[in-house]
């Protein structure tokens, strides 16, 4: 049996609340022998900082470099709020990002049929709900430069991103939307702005190319970024996979996500390319949600999100299917024996915290 | 009486259509004498590239230059997918936001109680939902420069935009929205991406400097631009006034509009600053809802977010205060007798078209 190693960075706020109950499962797993793991711990984010004057060590960059996979957390919170810059408890999420090469971000947007009374949405716009953002997750207006704040001569400030695509980007995430549609019913939906900007213009014409060179019996659509968001409020069910660049797969993912009225249970992987010698990809897996300050140390946090996203890493990293799709039956279970956490509570349900769901999911292994 | 110069811009798709609907409102305010127009009409967008090359005429400039108001349609179509770029219908539109110094956009989001029935969202999420987004519509990735497609020395190409804010035009719209909140409800909501951007940096601390120094009894709260727009899916009355950056205003202010299920209700004004001179300000108004190729020509358009932009201009332009009140009145007290576009339409009303639509507001009047 394979040793799989895996990096737990549990982060800020509910991060440490909800990664102890994967390191429970984590363990399990390894006691049943259905897969060896060998397993690090770091810090990232706030917790980094406090702890070493930095969002991610550079000692942790190197585990995680040399990890078969990423279990993230969360980051952030207002006690930084005051942190410089390039120390706050987002970077080290974007230098874990951009350092392993983790250009492929996969955010299912599930409703499940127990939860669907927790959405805003009436229920037949999102019954049975099921699309995939793929977000572009290494390039875009989160790592180009110049990136800075500069004072001008009349002491007025001038701040500046910048937002750059290259063929070579625009492809290869193409190409994971296409494949990932595959399995899936068959249709991509580009989202960008060609209206206003060029690199809106460049993705939908490499967006174009792919699909006719590679996948052209396969559905293409373009839509606009505004649209695109205006339609999973209106119909999100025409959706299958929806391609988009980094900033507006940060917005649609997140709109996709609340739609669902299962936020707390999302997860999401980073995918980075394939090795041509191992055939291994590096890989980041988190939930959609953030560190939910407001909330942290009460105990109250739905683990399953960050459960399902170590789910995620048996399937993608370590091949390991069986566990996968016995873990995520035991989620289903446990919510179809009514038990809930606060947030997606809601009529004849029993709700209950955060170390009982993680010991009702366990105990449904 | 002073007359009032309107320059009318119906632009493409469904734009002349509704715009023509407008048109009769507008001479039936003059023959009552309620207020007195002067009226011209331009070109813009695929309208104008067709008659002469370009998304809008030097000349058609000057006049909208000229006039106290623009009312202006939509512009866009499949027809021009592949004119150049610096010629798409949408540069029509952005010269004249540019030219005109038309920086505070400022898009309410209001849901009908008579459509509330229209909205994919749960009727105890939207009811009563009065929100208004203010936009910042002059800056930020939509002008920067440098903004173009390069090709590389291996043959690719990489395409930049640039996100580019000053300390001053932050200050203005954020000015805009706090004086909007004084007559509503208190309260601004500042989206941004300062986690992430350096723009979203600077925004946030020019928007805490002008609110301490000059708003201080109001409410300000600051919130990531991805998180705002899933608390507006999620529950969109936490909100009075929001005010973001261009691009995020562009999304987050469409899916404010689609929540509120009334779409083809929804009207904006994009307004200059005051001419210290004059005490006037530039303006365009302009529906929320775009150039709906897909139904242009079918004579099923909704007319009424156009006819409400005029109401805006009477009101913010022309001071026609009480024009503005009757014109609001007579929309309201026809979506009251059950009379609906199909785009509004819900259980035990009446659809009818464009110009019925027209008709029957101009008779209420
Ligand atoms: C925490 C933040 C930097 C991050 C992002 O903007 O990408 C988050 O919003 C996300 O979507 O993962
Ligand atoms: C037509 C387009 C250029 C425009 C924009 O992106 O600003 C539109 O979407 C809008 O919101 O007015």
């Amino acid at each position: 049996m394979a040793t799989h190693k895996l990096f737990i960075l549990p982060g800020d706020g509910i991060g440490p609340e909800v990664m102890g109950e994967v390191e429970k499962i984590v363990g399990w797993f390894g006691k049943q022998g259905v897969a060896s793991f060998e397993i690090e711990r770091g810090l990232v984010g706030g917790a980094a900082y406090d702890a070493h004057g930095e969002a991610i060590s550079n000692s942790d960059m190197a585990l995680a470099q040399a990890a078969d996979a990423v279990m993230f957390g969360s980051v952030g919170g207002p006690k930084w709020a005051d942190v410089p810059y390039s120390k706050r408890p987002e970077a080290g999420l974007l230098r874990l990002r951009k350092a392993l090469g983790l250009f492929a971000n996969l955010r299912p947007a599930i409703c499940f049929p127990a939860l669907a009374a927790a959405s805003s949405l009436k229920p037949d716009v999102i019954e049975g709900l099921d699309i995939l953002i793929v977000r572009e997750l290494t390039g875009g207006v989160y790592f180009g430069e110049p990136k800075e704040i500069v004072t001008l001569e009349d002491g007025q400030q001038r701040a500046v991103d910048t937002q750059v695509y290259t063929t070579s980007e625009i492809e290869r995430i193409t190409r994971v939307a296409f494949e990932l549609a595959k399995t899936r019913r068959n249709k991509v939906s580009s989202a960008e702005k060609h209206n206003v900007m060029k690199s809106g213009v460049l993705w939908k014409q490499v967006v174009t190319r792919i699909h006719k060179a590679e996948f052209a019996s396969m559905e293409l659509e373009h839509v606009l970024a505004d649209n695109c968001a205006m339609q999973l409020v209106r119909w999100p069910k025409q959706y299958d996979v929806i391609v988009c660049d980094n900033l507006f797969g940060d917005i649609l993912s997140d709109v996709a996500a609340m739609l669902t009225g299962s936020l707390g249970m999302l997860p999401s992987a980073s995918l980075g390319a394939e090795d041509p010698a191992t055939g291994k990809r590096k890989a980041l897996y988190e939930p959609v949600h953030g560190s939910a300050p407001d909330i942290a140390g009460t105990g109250a946090a739905n683990p399953i999100a960050t459960i399902s996203s170590f789910s995620m890493a048996l399937r993608y990293s370590f091949q390991a299917i069986e566990a996968a799709d016995m873990l995520d039956k035991a989620v289903t279970n446990v919510l179809a024996s009514g038990l809930r956490t606060a947030d997606i509570k809601s009529d004849n349900t029993h709700v209950i915290g955060t170390t009982a769901m993680g010991a009702a999911i366990l105990k449904e292994l």
